[in-house]
């Protein structure tokens, strides 16, 4: 985060991380029927659906101010989904710039009758902060 | 949880308290268009929708074993839930008896431009561990 | 129904069991691949919404004013309802108190390719009937 | 129903009646933001999904065998079925042939908090009873 | 198009058949589980809907106004549609009245692991263009 | 498409042209209200779902075999979507490899009430063609 430390001083960087930990958003599911593509796994569409929610929502909690998606980052699929798998959908914040805000989540399947767990899916989003007319405006005050 | 310390010896307790608190299970949302009533708020078969498929990751997660829903207690609509606002559904295990398991649900409401956070439903679902036949089984081996 | 005996004259209790028979209400569906849980069985959460949708119109229809979900009461998910299956979900007005009202909601299953059918879900539903800002108003004027 | 006399005895003739008595098949929804099109009207389509799925029920409920759509008659959106509004959808046995089965289906429009009630769509839907291998055979035996 | 040909001069005529040309709207589609009945193919009142919602679209590129579904002619469902097979629902302008459009679609299978094409669903949906008050207005200026 | 010339002759290549032609997938929408965001714009998950669907389908026409999603390349929100437009989202292939085809996906949104078309979002999408053990396989036999 030495972007950080070179723009802000001390005071508001430990807001910042305290911030960046807060806004930290997690969801849970289970891969359901009406979710699987015709490969009986999770439709790669519904992944990604997932992970833009969650990192709307991250970016909404760690600036509490409207923010649209601008574009996202290279997305691997690194593991197919299989039907029936718990998942857990995980946003952070990444990087702090003075408009740009970039998340970074990832996409974990579990068995469900094992603990077993691994990263299926990871990408970056990125966001700006805008106001009623959709104008951008800074990320933080 | 004085029944737990009746019918399990401390190590296995242990266990129990370690897998609690690893199968405790979160899921955030944001309340977008299709999921309102005709009042502008939460539609409550959709809370109640998320709150089940919550306890039953939290079940799942806890005994890793196939569960069935077999009640919910009363479930209170504290607060009526406005559209736009991220809501954050909790899912605890409450109680371990031999074959139910008690899982405790909350929704929590938070404002998208501020952090103000309050509670807004709560209700408990309750679960049994079945084999392939359904047979209900031990929760616990 | 002796709350209500105490509480209004003969006349406008029998337009009251009148409005209670008008206000029944009953929806019919096939058990879909959308709709189903990894257990190839009905997901408990759709068959909660569908009972809270049942029950909401059932209330609107008795008061005929704005009503918001308040609480249920225990749900008890007799038997699971297997992927194909017709289902009838029925609301009914089970008790008229002065500012709360009662919805009692079954869902029936219903095999396609014989007329069996057998009760696999019963429960209550609270309402309140509310203002245009959400306060309580009487049920009945 | 000249048709029926003519193909069965008295006493069938009787079952029929009460078959088609039995079959009638009721829906009751109420429009939500995610029904509606860009008129906040409900969406066409979602009219006559809904009005498959009752006739098919309908349909299925009369024969007790697996049943097919083969085509729908002409259908007319008589009034257009405003967003909040309570709806019902009411599907009843309109003819038996040998091999082909003509389900009406109505769509009743009710204001939620008045009882003013009208038709706002009709139409028929066609079926014919299959076997496993989706060839057709007779309605009834 | 005879009827056009009496009602309009040759240089509208022309525009029309332009019109005609760029409003022809298609939909490609897969199969998915959340989208099949209980007999593993295509449920019929999905088919229904993306053909409305191809019609609606065909008829609003066309006269660029706001239009609602008035009826729709017989819809025959030739043959069943399988899961997991590819289908196109293609919608065109079949006759342009003063008051009426009539809009012609089609759903065509493709099998995913050949190039097999057949049609599956036809029929034609009608259309009035509609003021702010919904009442008729011509189609064409 | 130098690659190409490079790994395969005059005759295969030209094949490959026109299998390119043929894969194009187009998929025409209306942005209704179930699918916007609480900024009444288009969800952009929904927009990445869609891309994902009309990938996926031009990716399985080009090669007619089990294809899965393996990544995404940076994927740009141009301008947003707003409620109530009609966008067309196209899918075309833009490279052939061996074992990796890259397709290129736009959305194009269009005013409802004028011709007006913008380009809105725009990326590429990678696609394996897998055996049934979701083995990687070659592209092109």
């Amino acid at each position: 985060m030495q972007i950080i430390l070179l723009i802000f001083d001390k005071k508001i960087e430990m807001n910042i991380e305290e911030q960046i930990k807060k806004s930290e958003t997690r969801q849970v599911k289970v891969v359901f029927k009406n979710l699987i593509n015709d490969h009986n796994t999770l439709f790669g569409g519904i992944a990604l659906q997932w992970m833009d929610e969650v990192a709307y929502i991250t970016a909404t909690r760690f600036c509490r101010k409207k923010v649209v998606t601008t574009s996202t980052g290279k997305i691997n699929f690194k593991n197919s989904i299989p039907y029936g798998t718990i998942v857990e959908i995980i946003g952070k914040v990444a990087k702090v710039g003075a408009v740009k805000l970039e998340i970074n989540v990832q996409i974990f399947t579990e068995e469900k009758y094992s603990s077993l767990r691994e990263k299926a899916v990871e990408g970056n989003f990125y966001f700006a902060a805008v106001d009623d007319n959709n104008q951008p405006i800074k990320l933080l005050d």
